[in-house]
């Protein structure tokens, strides 16, 4: 944990993964992220996978370094101590709806009188405030009909979803990004501001950013199917002659000569070039336009050599290359995590599972990085919470938890 | 475009995607955004779309919004112009690699003595400094292992590729966060910070972020083959009586229940139940656990009812679901795009095409959005920012210019 953000504090209402993250990198990076949940678990608080014991994995990863605070947001007292802890604290993330009793507007007005600076940022799930997931508005962006084998009938083939849930990741860090953005524009100001980020919105405005959105008006048409290879450059997976699936491409004239040279086509890629009448170092149009005829070149190459002598040619080469791991390979190899200083020791997790801890994703050298924290309990610091941040008393924190408006660690 | 950011100026020297998209969203936020390049465009000048005419569909939106400074970055004299204009800004997003001639140290050597506060965000490859690509970080990550068809043989299904970049994109996010988190501090300390975002450990950190790492590891195997399942939950794509294709999810109890009622399934649920002897609306659980079974229930009941019918239903019940798209079809969607208040009318693109210009994803009620800015031409404001950030004069620009070290406007 670096400390760029300390002396930073946001109240963090959420569920699922886009709003967990944007607290997350924010916990990552030194802020204190306070994370107020209804007293039995967000609907995040079960998610798979759970451990024999039933503790999420998923939630303890997602809510690393947070503070935790546990009321019952059902009752009507509840909400009123969460509107009261945003609007002390002045820094909200949350996925509730704006129709909720945590509306930019319920909090702002519980800031003192003639000052409300508020800085909100609520993710939606389309921007008319429909209700919308990862998995839905991945199927209105097109991705899906676009992914799987180049053989697939283009008319008929089925969508292939992500298992990665791209739509939430990248709408979390982008959270994570304008709730800093208005607080620098607060800095400057003093003005505070309601930030809508809808899940919809991050995924047809990301496949406009890309250009695929005007490559498709500009077409009149779908993209060809593609398969595993590379838009508009030279890329694809190959297979060695011993099994292993790799993936390989070159966007570069460096990388492309690495390349010919790590599978040894010299001579072929001359030959074909004088039969098709192009130049393939010229860039990647002619590689790409031509890329099945290069692609069978290096399948043959591929499938006459083993692994390791291909990936030491393709290193010495300097290529971008890479093999296919399963995640469970992924998950305890030494180039990705056991030796990756992204990595530290495991904390005390609540699942009392042990296992390689993220750090924040950015490293900063000559800075401490520390080691990564675990999640909290489900309401660890509600007494400390209420404490510091509402001024209650002890007494007035148990008569809370004697009633069942507050409740304290879940640890037992 | 929103003026959080005005005042804050960044030079980026960038290629490809996550670079310009950390710039991107700076510049959709107000900031000065300075993409430095190198005279003939860079590495990703000419990326794929390409109009008749050779622009990229691509690069003019990855770049919208931001100001183009073209310099002979093969020359010593081009370098040194680039290596001042990011010194006396003080701010750099970049992808050159640490060891080029824009490394944090010889930048800030150049700010002011004794005084470097530079901030500077590296997007790198691999964490070790080799080289990696979306491509190829996806590929050690694992999920190209587990997407595609459920009946795909575990052991020998091929990878699947995402069409999307998503690394890109959530790094693009990221660093944008992180620039201005290290702002912050600088803000608050003097301080600057050079801070660098590998892509290979977005993608194998989000893996772990997610639970799926600590999955993987506790299982000691991999997950099982989902298709187009949602893990842990009730979720999948079905196709309706007149072809169409959806997708529901049903993540919460009253989603569960507009599901069956909208389905028509109260019954059969009820019957499944007793069978089974289990009880859906008690959690994600018994409906993931189950779900072949709750599959045939709700294929068959899409498969005897017409989608204009069905849609409707799903909608009155408020249920989260979505048709599948090709991309082209989601580039002319009503809700998704033309009446999208995301997207602005076209602003004078330098490729000459019109169409729908998106806005920054978060929006901001009762601030002036604003209409979107387009991509400028390569060194369209070569003259004004030598001019302004580095006081040069007219008639020295023009030597620059003159001898091939600067260059103006591509536009002709």
């Amino acid at each position: 944990m670096y400390n760029l953000l300390s002396g930073l504090s946001v109240i963090e209402t959420s569920s699922f993964v886009a709003s967990p993250t944007a607290g997350l990198y924010c916990a990552q990076m030194g802020a204190e992220v306070i994370r107020v949940d209804h007293k039995e678990g967000g609907l995040d608080y079960d998610r798979y996978m759970l451990t024999e014991a039933g503790r999420s994995l998923s939630w303890e990863n997602l809510n690393r370094a947070k503070k935790s605070v546990a009321l019952d947001l059902r009752s009507g007292e509840g909400r009123e101590l969460l509107v009261e802890l945003a609007a002390t604290t002045g820094n909200l993330i949350t996925n509730l709806p704006e129709k909720s009793f945590l509306s930019h507007g319920a909090v702002a007005a519980r800031q003192p009188d003639g000052a409300p600076d508020l800085v909100s940022v609520r993710i939606m799930g389309w921007h008319d405030g429909r209700q919308a997931m990862d998995f839905t508005v991945n199927a209105a962006s097109g991705y899906p009909l676009m992914c799987g084998p180049e053989d697939w009938d283009m008319a008929n083939a089925p969508p292939v979803n992500q298992v990665l849930p791209a739509w939430d990741f990248i709408t979390g860090a982008y959270c994570a990004f304008a709730l800093l953005a208005a607080l620098r524009h607060r800095d400057a100001t003093g003005e505070g501001n309601e930030v809508r980020v809808p899940l919809g919105d991050v995924a047809i405005g990301t496949m406009a950013n890309s250009g695929a959105l005007a490559e498709m008006l500009y077409r009149g048409a779908d993209r060809e199917r593609l398969g595993n290879a590379i838009w508009g450059a030279f890329g694809r997976d190959f297979r060695s002659r011993d099994g292993v699936r790799f993936m390989v491409a070159a966007l570069t004239p460096k990388q492309w000569d690495g390349l010919v040279a790590a599978f040894g086509l010299g001579d072929a890629i001359t030959a074909l070039e004088g039969e098709l009448g192009v130049r393939f170092a010229d860039g990647d149009g002619p590689r790409f336009e031509n890329r099945h005829r290069l692609f069978d070149l290096f399948q043959d190459a591929a499938a006459n050599a083993d692994w390791a002598d291909l990936s030491a040619r393709l290193a010495a080469q300097g290529t971008t290359f890479e093999r296919y791991r399963t995640m469970h390979e992924a998950a305890s190899d030494p180039e990705l995590v056991t030796n990756n200083p992204l990595f530290g020791p495991a904390p005390a997790n609540p699942s009392g599972f042990d296992y390689p801890a993220t750090r924040s994703f950015a490293n900063m050298p000559g800075r401490d990085v520390g080691n990564p924290a675990p999640a909290p309990y489900l309401g660890q610091h509600t007494e400390e919470v209420l404490a510091n941040r509402l001024g209650l008393s002890s007494g007035a924190i148990g008569t809370l938890v004697d009633r069942g408006i507050a409740r304290l660690s879940d640890k037992e």
